[in-house]
């Protein structure tokens, strides 16, 4: 029982194992003990305890390309036994090749077809037993893992202690918000209500004499850039006191969070470990990071360098 | 001591004293132990406990207009000196000579005339302060109560005993979510981020080195009769096992909630006490529940007659 007891009690001592003792981590808990000490000056009450988290690249990996990108190839390939006219038609017969630069030649408009292809057309219900059946086998072309084991250790460390400390989480991400739903409050603790993400317009009928919400291949938001607050403003209606992301994506959600009054929180997750994950920042086609990391430098918001900062990358593996 | 003790046992005892021992109060009590009690053949995990609720007519009244009407015609008061010529210009000129015929004659395009002047062109924040300073000193016409005040008891007692049953409480209304949000924590226990409306779109800028978030004249969502499973869907993500309305604007969330699996309530609440409140349904102008209190009738879904089945209406004066 000693070792079990040392460990818990380890454990109950250091929220954030899985950060080594350098400065993030240190301005992590002093805010956190700033916000949260009874009798802190800058005490925060509980409700306004809002944090916000990008997801790809800031809670799950998101090279080669992002997750949702594989889940669209997958599916398309599987959907494409109906759709034979599919061999003959960009983007499709690109995506049924394997022929990554035939997609990517088919640029945004060949993007918003696959997208279209994919997750409309179909009640909210259908499209998330799909995410649910992939995410559920699925792998990382390049470690084997599940998707839902590409997650950062470090980062679901950090959401349950900000928890533990009363935080309510949220995800506020580029990523569609249904495509997020089916598995987040499993992987990372935070229920489909809490999280805001990019959407299509939904539309309610009665298929017969069941009520159904089918999802139109129309934008609602896209929840990138300028979209975060507006996301935040529409879903949780107040300003994050801590917002958590990786890139130029996600610039304006630290600005807004940190432009309100009292104490504040930003931080950018940069990566630098291309041994343990990947590095890349300015020039990268996903996840640039650069007027961002500018912005965090000259205002001395908190950036994680990966490689330096954190001393496991991902959960063990199952 | 012993009168509080009493009374302490018998609030514990009796966690709807508002709501007489009628065919309501024994559905919802019979439907949230079937829920909750651990091994119940029906129990439902506590994150899949969300209930909604309507507001206007549902959490407050709603008589003789919608208190959000009475909103925009104060602002418009409120806001003439800086326009001169809403003097001559409808539907302006007929709310500054409190000619309520005159606004009704200006029709949807005048409504939102209204509305723009009064909730568009400023920040989020700007707004927010506006309905803050409003609700806290405006009265009711008819009853001189603040509107904070001209809530149902009965409900707040049902929301509160859901919540100390594990339940998630979202307002889900054709009002508007940011008219809403800065007084539902206070007076319903519920926080902005469980708030659902009907809203314009938002655009987020820089206004000199400070990030803001502006009102458009561009409506984002109804959140009305099929926009109210659309709002659901958009804002939690997953359908409620319990929604409560007052109208035929609340009939497809009811019929969504109640297509879903597993135990489902689903409840209405009849207008019925012209005494203590109004009396109306088929026929009103506001809060119409004719085809929903048919279908609710059909399928053996809750009503409550307020006369019949509530003791109080409203919370004591204080
Ligand atoms: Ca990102
Ligand atoms: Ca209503």
């Amino acid at each position: 029982m000693f070792p079990l007891l040392v460990a818990t009690v380890l454990a109950a001592e250091d929220p954030l194992p899985s950060w080594k003792d350098t400065a993030p981590k240190k301005a992590i808990i002093a805010f956190v003990h700033k916000v949260t000490d009874e009798g802190s000056p800058d005490f925060v009450p509980q409700p306004e305890r809002i944090a916000t988290f990008d997801n790809d690249g800031t809670l799950w990996a998101e090279q080669p390309v992002y997750f949702q990108a594989f889940f669209i190839f997958d599916r398309v390939k599987a959907l494409a036994a109906d759709h034979p006219e599919w061999k003959e038609k960009e983007p499709f017969a690109s995506v049924l090749k394997g022929d990554m630069k035939g997609v990517a030649a088919a640029g945004e408009k060949g993007a918003m077809e696959l997208l279209a292809a994919t997750h409309t057309g179909m009640t909210t219900e259908e499209f998330s037993k799909s995410v649910t059946d992939w995410i559920g086998t699925a792998k990382h072309p390049k470690t084997g893992r599940p998707y839902t084991e590409m997650v950062y250790q470090p980062m679901l460390e950090l959401t349950a202690y900000l928890r533990a400390k009363g935080f309510k989480t949220f995800i506020v991400s580029g990523g569609g918000i249904e495509f997020m739903r089916p598995w987040t409050e499993k992987v990372y603790g935070i229920p489909p209500e809490q999280v805001v993400g990019s959407s299509g317009r939904l539309r309610f009928e009665m298929r017969g004499d069941k009520p159904a919400l089918f999802e139109l291949p129309e934008v609602n938001l896209i929840d990138d850039k300028e979209g975060k607050p507006v996301g935040i403003q529409t879903h949780i209606g107040r300003r994050p006191i801590a917002a958590f992301g990786n890139s130029d994506g996600d610039l304006q959600m630290l600005q807004w969070t940190m432009a309100g009054d009292g104490p504040r929180f930003a931080l950018l997750v940069h990566h630098t470990d291309a041994e343990r994950e990947w590095a890349y920042d300015r020039t990268s086609h996903i996840g640039k990071l650069d007027k961002a990391l500018d912005e965090a430098t000259a205002k001395g918001w908190t950036v994680v360098d990966m490689k330096a900062d954190w001393s496991a990358i991902f959960p063990p593996a199952k």
